[in-house]
């Protein structure tokens, strides 16, 4: 598959992630009307962020292998399994495709009447006071190093050869939503930088100053879950042929 | 197969889509007793939508292919997967099966005392003051659009036949899901005009008269996706074996 | 596979549908403590019964094909899936399944202090005063049959040697889910007269003098689909091969 | 796969067992905030409970079979699916990797301001006025039997070879979801004495005194299971390739 056509789909997925999962979190966490208890909660966001990597897998993995995700790239180039001349372009197609899902989120969510971006918080990622739970900056470091890490743990082992074959989609978005259902309190759960870059720029001030967090951490968890899978796993069988295609 | 049975089997199908979907939202969304917190909120009515589709495409894939809504036959054709012959027929089938299914929702919720089903909506979708969170007709059209967009996007990239063979029902029911975790509080969640009709003839008013965007904003989302799909995913590939042999 | 076995199959499957599913609802739909909103709700109880048809399908399917309901016995038999000899000793054996998950779940719930067995209702199914929405008979009787219908329909379907492989226990077992999450303020959603019968031989009184409903809708419901889906899907290949093997 | 692997992969799974679940019950089930209604309850734990085992089965199901319990080795072992010469190998492997995950979740929440590891209960598990429901040890010990009983019953028969291959981690997760949706409020669900174990040193005082239960009640369902299902299931068909791969 020619790489334009893989950094596309990049950029289609990652602005699926952003638009459908911070989407469900700014439209539909909390509903306020004359009912009471309708909105979705963290466990409907949850849901949501799991669901867009689900339905992407499905319908990219082929074409790029459905990565959406920087720490993704960088945690499976340290396995081996992807070529480090691709990274910085999937890096760059998953950061358009994340200002774009933030861009059509805001178009759709200013459609409500008094609706204040900034102050609504816009589904961005923080620590201390920006925190939902006011979690220290060490805790949302240490929280997001250990969710990345097990999450391209599960990724690298449900994509191994020797793993049950096309279940990989339901592995991987599933991961992610119960790392939403752990985590979310804490930082509002990212493990994805380009997820956390988009609506920090729609938010400006402490949403920026805050976002290195979202980058140092994921990637180091990813980094680590990088060397370790391959050995428990075994290095040779680790690297499965579905990459191996995909990067041809 | 022949085209009656086809016909036969969206009927049935989009029935189920209705009659489970506007139903859990018009039955179980809330539900008023001596204990509060019963209902099943936005969260349930999502799932419910999304396992319609999910198991009327695993039980009606290989008859008719398990379309369910105009604007996926519109989105199937327009990327070459569909015959043009049989659009017309198709949503002919769907309007019918949203139409009854309406109607047995209407049956069973009218055993409730005191229920009134124009008051309770009924599960129309709408913009402005029809709108759940008031929403404004113009990001009702963006939201639609984009949602319905995805929404084909994911179903030509799950029946593509590089994808893992089987799953593309739990990747497209799911999906649906996703989509309604999102949107319900902007336009109730349309993404299919035969699931807007249906109910709304039993409401009638503004819920006809908002009925258009409902059909427009879903076709023009799919014909998009139905052109970009194969742009990314190669043109041959893309046709997939699958409604090949369901058209036979 | 020798018939004890099948039937001791079904007994232990029943067992677990009637304790999961109704323990779900007596156990956990509300919770009363320091912190409120923690019970699953009906959100929770929908997911609850359909995870018991989705795991006792992968556990026991390839045993007894896992009915662990009257109604889906019957409709399969209607629809020349399952021997017509078989079918008295299969509703024994759940009946006897549902009872004895009844008793254990009267067990676990007799030890929460304060506990009364029939003012909970124990998860029993009812119309008029004993339905959770107070939804009159006849709503209460066509949507037991419509939704028996539907479920019979999804599992021909979902069964049928076209569908994809393996994938049956998701789509059946998330079937039942979806019924729930549309019926259960209705009628509390039986589909199942065996699941009705265990918990009202507990609670008696009207809960028994109802339980005709819950015996003669499902049925009627199930043999519906079991005309309607071959004849639309083909009478002969609707004929998998999964449940001929069963029956060997 | 040499021996020191596989306890590397039962290590890391059951620290992401404990991490998650009881993760997502400290972390996440109730959120005060100025928005109510956001925690994802106890439906929100089950289900990560259950995707913690899901996404392992799927990433190590290859390496050690992912018992990530005491239990599932027992009920294994007693099935002839596990050699007995693994078993306190891959028990003690669990218990480190309950204890770091327990440890690892401390870390985090306790960058919380104002958390209280011991008033949080923090996850462990009870009987009495441990119990979320206050329920007795007689019930809570029923409780558990019956749970794990059925849990094993699942797991010996979803990993039967003539069940439908790899989808057992998905039969599997979702049975903890459900066994979950049922007996948060009776134990706070424990089926696994590594799960109970890694809280508990924590916690100490009764956490400890009762751990003994959520030992003894877990391991003897499993035992039963072990027994009853190779009886129904034709003992020499049950004994599946998998498993038998896994131990080579």
């Amino acid at each position: 598959m020619h790489l334009s056509k893989r950094l596309l789909a990049e950029l289609f997925g990652t602005f699926w992630l952003v638009l459908g999962g911070c989407g469900s979190a700014v439209l539909a966490a909390h509903f306020d009307g004359p009912v009471q208890g309708l909105g979705i909660g963290f466990v409907g966001v949850a849901l949501a962020f799991g669901l867009t990597v689900l339905t992407m897998a499905f319908a990219i993995g082929h074409i790029s292998g459905c990565h959406l995700n920087p720490a993704v790239s960088v945690g499976l180039m340290v396995a081996g399994r992807f070529p480090a001349r691709d990274l910085v372009p999937y890096i760059v197609a998953q950061l358009i495709g994340a200002t774009l899902g933030a861009a059509a989120l805001a178009c759709i969510a200013s459609g409500k009447p008094g609706f204040d971006l900034v102050a609504s918080g816009f589904a961005t990622n923080g620590y201390d006071l920006r925190s939902p739970g006011h979690y220290t900056m060490v805790a949302a470091f240490v929280c997001e190093v250990v969710m990345t890490a097990f999450f391209l743990f599960v990724i690298l082992g449900a994509t191994d050869k020797r793993a049950p074959a096309g279940f990989a989609p339901i592995a991987i978005g599933l991961c992610l939503t119960l790392i939403h259902l752990i985590s979310i309190p804490v930082t509002n759960t990212s493990v994805n930088p380009a997820r956390s870059t988009g609506p920090a720029l729609f938010v400006g001030g402490e949403a920026i100053s805050q976002l290195w967090l979202f980058w140092v951490a994921p990637i180091i968890g990813a980094a680590i879950a990088g060397v370790v899978y391959p050995m428990i796993a075994g290095l040779r069988e680790a690297v499965a042929e579905l990459p191996a295609r995909v990067q041809a």
